[in-house]
């Protein structure tokens, strides 16, 4: 026990990347995912490198709540370590991967367990946007289980091949749920990852709660395209960005 | 990004309105409907301008948790800003404009997304006043639908057409829910105003929880219209008031 | 507003009861029930008066989050103050007053309107003890409807004719609903009324989503009498005690 | 009362037993299942003792959240307290006692009541582990009824004999439910029974919410034992061991 603290021993301080803006906004995004209960000991958060963007940046194994800049490792496209220097990463880093490879618009992703969402990685009830502050998850969230290609496993997407069904399942889409296990969220930004998280939560809790009184009407599909426009445009993505880092405690940079 | 924070740029410091306990009062209504869940990062509240009732005062745009009292702006009836001074307004300012405008006897507004009442804006089952610290939510809470007379938005109110739309519905009433969006509370002052917010989700999670135990025993008329006097008897207000003030952290004026 | 801040006004200092330690821990069950969430602006929990048991005190009118060795009173069993001082007190005091008269054992009475107990109080759904640790709050909770007798009212407990109307229907049970409006809770001592209050709350949750599973186990009348007696033993209270009162950060006195 | 509190009384220090790294991480582990709501005021976590397997060590009575070294007192397996100095034991000593007798694998032991779980003591429903994070729950988890074999009693496991039905019932399993009453879990070490009984919950809060949008997707067998696997890999471990130790403010050791 312990490694994961000490990690890495030896008096000697990790090289870190440059404090990029796009890095310290990954250690904010970490933080606030933590704070608003989209992630808890499990969870990641990723972002393609701007400086190189075959590559994608991702803390080591590590919780969420506790990411610093020193965290942060950067991975080419097939999921190796550039520079691992004794670091270990998350065993499910191949999700972030195989959706850089085939997504050029998504710079940022978010893997969580949120409590809300899972009911429905369990159930055939479609989860639909209900509100307007999650039109932004997208009209449709495809279902994406291992069990159909790849048997009984330990639930993880440990290879690049099961990275990759996964991100051929997710497609053009935004979110993408997992069978017993939890939710992908696919972003042009940091920012809109995170908010899309924080919103695909809070819609799955208003649709738990709505689901027993009648069947809940639902955002059209014009109000899903409209009201994704103006929730992220700078007016709100503003606004809750700056809120979110407020409550975790850390500069919205 | 950073926009929303950064306002106004110029290391010169806006000329805030004057600190009158109205105003005063209003920032401590933003911190605690944030504080009580009522708000997130979106929502806002706004009071009649007591030094010129056809006008009205409402945070820039920025999370009601964040409000300070250099934040306030004030709006003529048609929701244009009297000085704006480089602040971005709130994109649905004309809630509360037309609201002003046909409510002589209404002094503040609330706009919120509450997530307990957010599942009576998508079904057909009624909010109504189930327990007495909620009587003050009236008798009948109509539903407006923004798709009814405008098709296919972006969910927003941002015309005054549509914030008078909007107001036509409220009529007469305390609350009024928006589709698939949230809801909007309207209070001779701005006590009233939160409390109101405050125990309409109170209400509205102890009615989710009791509709799949049987059909609910509501409160009577006679019993709405009595209680919610007591609720706002100096009593029940000034108690109440001090309360939410303390646990927000705010003076309560 | 502010009126119950700054009660009592003019420099001089109310002289408050003496600091018998059953005021003391009145004190801090006021802080306890209010930090579990059990009252939030409203609700009050009194004793009897240790000096004279014709006589119970009770805090002025404030939120039981704030209450304080100086805003407790005495109060006669008609529920007049003995020495107000300007001070107000709370609306509902004759629910104390009418059950202390009738009821001997009694030490200490809660009223509140817990969020988990008030959909059983506009449901035909009776709140059982299902759980060892609710055992104490007995084996029947009788429900009291203020309209049966008093017809369209403000729902509240007004007069002393009310209250011992109250106060017959609870006769010798421990917990009592009142419908549309919350709960009392009597007890043989002040940790007992508290933890009652606190585990009847705990019990309405786990009924609560209980019963969408199918008809609950409940525990017998057997179950519920040795039980009762195991969580009021030393062993049981004192280990409770000490806990809620370090999470309320209130001396256990 | 304050008997626990003040225990032992004189001025004088109760000579603790050695700060092992064991002893120190069951300090930890009382704070880790009060911090995340496993325990309340009740409710109580065990090891087995390092340095003679016969015995083992769990707190005097004393709400877990306030655990520290010198409440350690250590047991015999017939659950009598090796050198009580006055202190009192918990009334339930006899799970853990006759559950290291028989089952030698297991190094530390959780009994509690945590609310999520409570609802399938009650019911018929079984709690099986829907999503990956709780696959350590195991399969298959019993109910054991203290009624069946001891007729009415106050719900406590009280002696040997009882403790031994118990065990039985929870057989090779990880967890046992506990009817109106809690549960119980085994681990391996402190770390694994810990996280075992916060991933009960987790599972049993989405099973609860699931439950309603029909019949859930459970694991199956060998996704479990899989699963299982990597959630104990030094990997997940230590990763969530930090992120609940940071939490709970105590030292990961």
């Amino acid at each position: 026990m312990g490694r994961a603290l000490a990690q890495p021993r030896g008096g000697e301080q990790v090289v870190a990347l440059p404090p990029l803006p796009e890095f310290r906004k990954l250690v904010a995004a970490n933080r606030i995912l933590a704070h608003e209960g989209v992630v808890d000991a499990f969870g990641h958060v990723s972002v393609r490198d701007p400086r190189d963007s075959a590559r994608f940046v991702l803390s080591r194994s590590r919780s969420p709540a506790l990411v610093e800049l020193a965290d942060l490792m950067e991975f080419t496209q097939d999921g190796a370590a550039v520079d691992a220097r004794g670091r270990t990463p998350y065993g499910e880093r191949m999700i972030h991967a195989a959706i850089y490879a085939v997504r050029p618009d998504v710079v940022s992703v978010v893997h969580h367990h949120a409590y809300g969402v899972l009911p429905f990685t369990i159930s055939d009830e479609p989860l639909r946007p209900v509100v307007h502050t999650a039109s932004v998850i997208g009209a449709e969230i495809p279902v994406w289980d291992i069990r159909t290609k790849f048997g009984g496993t330990d639930m993880l997407v440990r290879s690049l091949e099961q990275g990759r069904d996964l991100a051929a399942t997710l497609a053009g889409h935004t979110c993408l749920l997992i069978r017993g296990h939890g939710a992908v969220v696919a972003g042009a930004s940091i920012e809109r990852a995170v908010l899309t998280a924080i919103y695909l939560e809070v819609n799955a809790k208003v649709l738990l709660e709505a689901l027993p009184l009648g069947v809940p009407e639902a955002l059209s599909a014009e109000e899903i395209a409209k009201s994704s426009e103006a929730q992220f445009s700078p007016l709100a993505l503003d606004r809750s960005w700056e809120y979110f880092c407020q409550r975790a405690g850390v500069d919205p940079g």
